[in-house]
């Protein structure tokens, strides 16, 4: 069979889990299993009548011939346009605790009353999950999270051309904000606007963080406004057919001050002391470590505040670069080789009293040779006309 | 306390169902119990790093001086400018377990250990769910979603006009699409056209049907094109701050057949006799039978399927009209009279071999007087230029 991702790594990180089949219900993760599809009429909500759209997947360890895939009634309208390789689909659901049912009769098939399953358990809603414990009383209901992550944890090229793509537009997009919006803009017109340009684009938009200085405050509002001499912070997010353009940039309207560009420059070599790290085989420590020594000789290096982590459909994810970042995950990738075709997001902030709150965020690619930065321009400065 | 929703009406249908504690975990609930607040930067998407974004709102029946609202820990930033009634906030989140951890701790603060706790299970995760489980072994965990639903059924002034405007907006964004698409274009194309344009008008695109006749599949692809002479059924919701605008229309690119016209004078006709009997007082069972007595007078009567139920933030909600429907929700206001500020979606569709697929779908919403058709523009035959 011809499979969308690599069964043999998904095998081993089940067999290493114990795991004898994967129950998937996240709308990424199911994708992911999928090759990109993902039903139109629930990509941006889930709600529907009394309960919520529930896709699952199961996939049994070994034998993808006996996977099966259960969708929501309409979905065979968008699956005779695209053919899905599991062999057994029921488009026929309605209702989370429906599926569940239908899912767990199919287990039960399969010989795995007593199995173990390996669930999406910050995924699959409560009654979906309880019903699979009445159904299958036998079988023991384990945490799939690890195992779809690193599944998903090294790109293959059409998802970096992906990744790329959506890098690109997002710098396109907030150059042309910031280089567009009048003085006096609430930060709040201003992500609207970036939400905007990027469906223009063909991004599905996720998020954009706003920070007019010198205000510190990253969320937008009317009651923030972009100030002439003022700077602005945006990081936003937005997604190509799942992959993640997320980026964060500077802009000013106006000239900068001279303190202005310092800090960035600060800013800057912290971003890329911790690039220079990147090549297959190096671990999260050694990036770590590059950054925070670039760190310990800026003049302002209290504050700053450096994190990286993995990035792709999901803006943190494998792989886990450290323990000690401002986000508490486990960093497996912490004293592990990094892989060619892994995807970091690289951040370094800035709180100052004066100029206000500055980042940079760049998206790091893990290549056979060293690293490649998508959506890499603009990484000054940005002069608005005001 | 000034409170964003009619804590009575909650107050009842809590004691009603026994529930000495709602906990509403669900994006849309918990956006109406705080007046419309939603977190922007998980608006879109609920994953980030290795679980996902968790919302919690505990509302004790009778004393919403003692609500808590556990959010993410980036969520300070939008209650700065937008502060919530809630008496106690914890930003704190990055984990659904723990969120429900915490939320399990502040329900044995207010003395409800054995308590009965009312959870939306569909929209709960299962790791949040057993953690409370296990928090709370003495606790009883029941379903909360008919409480939500039902306490969102009648919808207050404002939203109405969220619901008007996103309405009016849905209508300009089709006619836009249907009058400068050029022929040949793909379902998918146009598809994308009109999220553009929805977006472009401030509304956040949900999904988009498209059938292009002669064909009935309703699922937007590059391999289906509208033709000169042909029909193209377009069904598209977006919403508006959360206020869904949801609406079926027709066109055709040249002039309608006899036919065609025909065809959707029946489509209309039904429509028409549905909303003849929507007033304060009428029952969902008054509403089929007008509609189904006219649909038994029509020549394409076997080619008709007509069907209503309540709308607003989820696209069938309360009040829900009949057990009868295509898709099979139980039906409280069969027999039970609808009130004013009540809004219903009423659709009738029509699968014929020669011209493909028709549909009509409307917003009616029920007035003092009668009711009022939102976005009820361009009913009839709407003719692209090609």
């Amino acid at each position: 069979m011809n499979l969308p991702f690599d069964a043999r790594k998904l095998d081993a990180l089940m067999e290493k889990e114990g795991a004898d089949l994967l129950l998937a219900s996240s709308k990424d993760n199911v994708a992911y299993l999928l090759g990109g599809y993902r039903f139109f009429f629930f990509e941006f909500k889930d709600a529907i009548g009394v309960s919520r759209y529930l896709p699952l997947l199961g996939y049994r360890r070994g034998a993808p011939e006996k996977a099966f895939y259960l969708g929501n009634s309409m979905e065979h309208w968008q699956q005779e346009w695209e053919p899905l390789w599991v062999p057994e689909v029921a488009n026929a659901h309605w209702h989370s605790e429906k599926a569940a049912k239908d899912a767990a009769g199919r287990i039960r098939k399969l010989g795995l009353a007593k199995g173990t399953i390996a669930v999406e358990k910050g995924f699959l809603p409560a009654d979906a999950y309880t019903t699979l414990q009445e159904e299958l009383p036998d079988a023991r209901l384990v945490e799939g999270q690890a195992i779809l992550e690193e599944l998903r944890a090294v790109k293959r090229p059409e998802e970096l051309a992906l990744l790329k793509k959506a890098s690109s537009a997002i710098i396109e997009c907030m150059v042309k904000v910031m280089t567009t919006t009048p003085a006096g803009a609430t930060t709040l017109d201003i992500a609207e606007q970036v939400r905007k340009e990027e469906v223009q684009r063909g991004l599905n938009f996720e998020y954009c963080l706003t920070s007019a200085g010198p205000g510190w405050n990253r969320a937008p509002s009317k009651k923030a406004r972009w100030e002439k001499g003022r700077a602005l912070s945006l990081d936003s997010g937005g997604n190509l057919h799942g992959y993640l353009g997320d980026l964060a940039r500077m802009a000013v309207l106006g000239k900068p001050t001279p303190l202005m560009k310092d800090l960035l420059a600060e800013v800057e070599a912290v971003q890329m002391a911790a690039r220079s790290a990147v090549r297959p085989g190096a671990t999260g420590a050694a990036i770590f470590e590059k950054a925070l020594a670039e760190q310990a000789k800026c003049p302002h290096k209290d504050e700053l505040v450096f994190v990286a982590h993995g990035m792709g459909i999901i803006q943190h994810e494998a792989p886990r670069l450290t323990s000690a970042g401002v986000v508490p995950y486990p960093g497996p990738y912490e004293n592990r080789p990094l892989e060619a075709g892994m995807v970091l997001s690289i951040e370094t902030d800035l709180k100052n009293r004066e100029v206000g709150f500055l980042k940079l965020e760049d998206t790091v690619v893990v290549t056979p040779s060293g690293w490649e930065a998508y959506g890499d321009g603009a990484r000054g400065w940005t002069a608005g006309e005001g």
